[in-house]
Parts: structure tokens; C-alpha cells; sequence
């Protein structure tokens, strides 16, 4: 069972026990466009304290650079470097993790912050917003000339995909057994500004489908985007902890890697999902209604 | 175990024993544009005993209409209305099945062919081929007007696939939990000219993933695709074979359906995928080299 925060001791528990603060973004920091009351002043609390900050979001339509941009718009106090996208944890998996040869390239489904983060770590690509590849002109494969230096697909969410993408990407995987398939994250959904719409997993979903196989996701749940993290920023398992607003991404992506967890309640998890009869079975360490609670220790 | 074919005893004993003759077409009537030796003889042989013939594709991009072509081209004797495609049995399952009322109608994700069989079965459609939706400008549910008629989604072969289809998709999926979920086939992969490209599966795949939903699929190996010949032909299943190359479409179908299941080797399934430690658990009743082998019983 969840211990569920209240009390100035047990925030004051919490700020001593872990020394690296992982936060997802929208829904703990922010709602859309409006800051969470206290957000502001908790961080200060954090950073005054010297502990280490790092913001982990899936948006890999973003770069890092972009996406500090909303971070500026809200008065959040960052650094790009303190900014992990599950775009640039893909950039990070192939340049650190796998180690991708310099000679080498990815085709890619993505976005231009997909490629902005893949050049900034000195991964050499084709695809992405290249027009040649953003057409709904018949695609034929006595057209197709293979590139032998493609060694990775790495998809994340675009919403340019089309049949030539899909196709060129499909042959890569198929006709070398040993390119590694990456998926930025699989999230079922994206919120846009008006709604719900189709998220990245439903742009890898017929890659996935057609091949069989499934996609080394470099997002949240998976380890493999912590594995980036570490990649980049010393951290101590033990002493670190997560923050988030969804069970079955920030949650369960804490419990993957490790780390003691806390849900907050300002985003998508109401109080029904974690108690009771229909409580799911991903259970957080910790529970607080909002990070603003920790303004309870000043 | 199958039993192997192979005595003009054998033969006779088939032909007296099932009335309707279900074929699947490349692989046992067909390779590519290759007609496969003993084809039309065999053909001729069933009609001049009265068993009814009918032809069963999953190819969704052609009415049956077009698809007859192929069959002349090759000189096989046929009538449109012995052709099953997925795409018409889609419509079928609309307009006889379902009984979609006239006032409504669907959201079609694939290509004329399609479009042309719910046309013919008075099933009222929008998307497909509009030019609106073939696009891949940004799509922005700000601008997006749901069409309160629309009471099922139809998703076929569509190498026009973009962002905005999918998302209209999404919407009419999401916003009335009682808008039906079909898709013609869910073929992993499509035998272009010059090879494997994506298939109808793939083209779905991204409304199964952000839905969490399967839709009614109406090829084969699914029963619905029977049904949908069920309200067409009479025939008497235990008087019908399923006659097909590929293990987990045809012969599937057959005994989904509670058909008798006669695989031939002109196709896709190599001996040692009925024979043998790796054989499938899908076991045809009877098998014969090539369909020509009927030659026998002249």
C-alpha cells in the first residue's frame, strides 16, 4: 500500500531520503498551459537543498532545446541539460548505449526534433522530414534504392507518416536481420490542445505488426530510457525517486528502474485507481495531491 | 494427420463428397501472372459435375469486379458473383450482416476498390478517396467536424494512409462507443511485384494500438468472412472444402468455419511445415501437391 503524505515530517522525510528528483511534466508541473500552484517554489526547495533535478518527459516531437522553451513560457527555472525527451534518450541510446559506428546511419520516422536531437549527439540519419519522403506518391520498390549504412529505424511520433515511410522502413527490417528497431516511446494517445489523437505507438504500431517484433523503446516505462539517463547523469538507485502523475508510464517506469516512486494527483490517476476494488496493481511508494505539498517544510 | 492424395480413387472420393469448392487464389490457381498447370481443366471438370465454385481473396484494394480481370487475363472461366473479396465481404457484413441502417454511414480507410463494393451494397460512405482526406497537411481537431451519421469504420489496404485519416478514425471510434471497428483483413504483409511491403494489418494496426480495441475483421481466416459468403451462397458445410496454400489464412478459415481443408504445395507452405518435429498445429484434412492434380479422375 501507497503511504499517503500529509504531515511536514514526511515531506521533510522524503527531501532527505533521495538525493535525484525525477519529474515528469505535464501533469505534475503543469496542466496544458497553467503551472501547478507551488511548483515553482518546491524546485527552489529541491535546488536550494542541492539535490539533483531532472525533468523526463515522452514528447519526442520536441527537442530539448524546444521544449525548455515551455519550461522559460511557465517561469520554471531549468537547464537543457536537465531535460530528458525520449527523443534525445534515443539519440543517447544509439550514440552511448549501443554505440552506433560513426559510419553508420538511421532511417528515421520522426520529427524535427527527433533529428535535431539525433545530430546534436553526432548520429548521422535520412528520412525524417527529408520531402521526398513526405509524399502520398505511390511508393514502389523497383524505385527503392536500399542504403547499406542503415543500421537502425528509429520511430517516434510524426504526423507525416505515410505508406513510403512505413515501406522503406519495413525494408531495412527485413532485409537486414541485424538493424535494430527503436521506438522514442509508446504511448497510445497524444494529447493535443483540443483533444485526444493517435500517440507514437500507433506510428511504430504497423512496423510492429508487420514485422512481428517489437521496438526497444527508449520512453517511459521502459528501463532502457533510465539506462540513457545514467548514460549522461551519475545517479544513486537507492537515493533517487520519481514523480509522476500516471501509473502505467511514470510509476511503472520508476518501479522498472529501481527507484521509489510518487504519484501526484493533479494529472491523469484519480484517487478510484489506487484505492478500493478497482485499484490498479501498479502501486506507487508515495502519494501526495500535488508537488506544492512539499511547500508544507518551509 | 492429413490425408495425402494421391490414387484417382482419392480424387473421385473428394469430388463426390463436397458440393461447394472454396478457393483461395494465388498460390492455387496462381503464381504472380503464372498460371499454374492443370488450372482450368480442373475448373472445368468441377462444373461439369455442378459443384459450385467460389473464389475467396483478401485482397481489399480490388472490387470484384477488377479482380475479374486477373481471372480473364489468365483464361480462367469466372462470374463476378463467385468472387469473394475481403473488401465485399466488408460491405456484406454492412448491408446483410449488421443491417447498418440507411440513414448512417462509415469512415472508410482504404482505396477505390473498397469504396466500389459498399457502393454497390447501398452503403452510404465518406473519407477513402476524397482528396480532403488524402493529405498530409497538419490535422488540427479544431477544425475537425464529426458527422454524427457515421456508425462504423472501415479500414482496408490504403497507401494513401496519413495522420488525418487515422485521427478522424480515432474520433469516430472514440466519441461513440458504438461506432463498429471493421477491418477487411489483417494480412501482416502484401505481395507487391517486386516484394513484401506493409499490409492491410499494418494499415489498422495504429486504431487497434491507440484504441486497445480488435475489429471485426471480415477476411480470412476469420469466420465472419464465412458468414458474409453464408449471405450470399447457399451451401451445406459439411458438403464444402476450403481448398489453399497458406496454413494460417485458408486452412484456418476452413476449420473456423467447420469446412473440410485441402492444402496444396503450389503456394507459400513447404513440406516441412506439415511434416516433420516443426510441423504447424494447423493440420488440413487433405493434402495434394497442386490443384492440376484433380487431372487424375479424366
Amino acid at each position: 500500500m501507497s503511504a499517503r503524505l500529509s504531515a511536514k515530517e514526511e515531506y521533510e522525510k522524503l527531501l532527505d531520503s533521495y538525493d535525484t528528483w525525477l519529474f515528469d511534466c505535464d501533469g505534475v508541473l503543469w496542466r496544458g498551459d497553467h503551472l501547478i500552484d507551488g511548483v515553482i517554489e518546491v524546485l527552489d526547495i529541491l535546488r536550494r537543498r542541492n539535490k539533483k533535478v531532472v525533468f523526463v518527459t515522452n514528447n519526442a516531437t520536441k527537442s530539448r532545446k524546444s521544449y525548455k522553451t515551455k519550461f522559460d513560457q511557465l517561469g520554471v527555472e531549468t537547464h537543457v541539460d536537465e531535460i530528458y525527451g525520449s527523443a534525445y534518450a534515443a539519440a543517447v541510446y544509439l550514440s552511448t548505449v549501443v554505440k552506433i559506428p560513426k559510419t553508420k546511419k538511421v532511417y528515421v520516422i520522426g520529427q524535427g526534433g527527433l533529428e535535431e536531437e539525433l545530430r546534436d549527439e553526432g548520429v548521422a540519419f535520412i528520412g525524417g522530414t527529408d520531402p521526398a519522403d513526405n509524399t502520398l506518391a505511390p511508393f514502389s520498390l523497383s524505385d527503392f534504392v536500399l542504403d547499406p549504412d542503415v543500421a537502425a529505424v528509429v520511430c517516434g511520433l510524426d504526423t507525416q507518416i505515410n505508406y513510403t515511410k512505413l515501406s522503406k522502413a519495413f525494408q531495412y527490417l527485413t532485409r537486414n536481420p541485424e538493424c535494430l528497431f527503436i521506438a522514442t516511446n509508446e504511448d497510445s494517445t497524444y494529447p493535443s490542445a483540443h483533444g485526444l489523437l493517435p500517440g507514437a505507438g500507433a506510428i511504430s504500431a504497423p512496423l510492429r505488426f508487420s514485422l512481428g517484433r517489437s521496438p526497444v523503446c527508449t520512453g517511459k516505462p521502459s528501463s532502457t530510457m533510465l539506462d540513457c539517463v545514467k548514460a549522461k547523469v551519475h545517479f544513486i538507485p537507492e537515493r533517487t525517486i520519481m514523480v509522476g502523475d500516471r501509473l502505467n508510464t511514470d510509476i511503472l517506469f520508476g518501479q522498472n528502474g529501481g527507484l521509489a516512486t510518487l504519484l501526484v494527483l493533479t494529472g491523469i490517476t484519480r484517487e478510484n485507481e489506487i484505492t478500493g476494488p478497482n485499484a490498479s496493481p501498479i502501486v506507487p511508494d508515495f502519494v501526495t495531491q500535488s508537488l506544492g505539498d512539499f511547500r508544507a517544510v518551509q
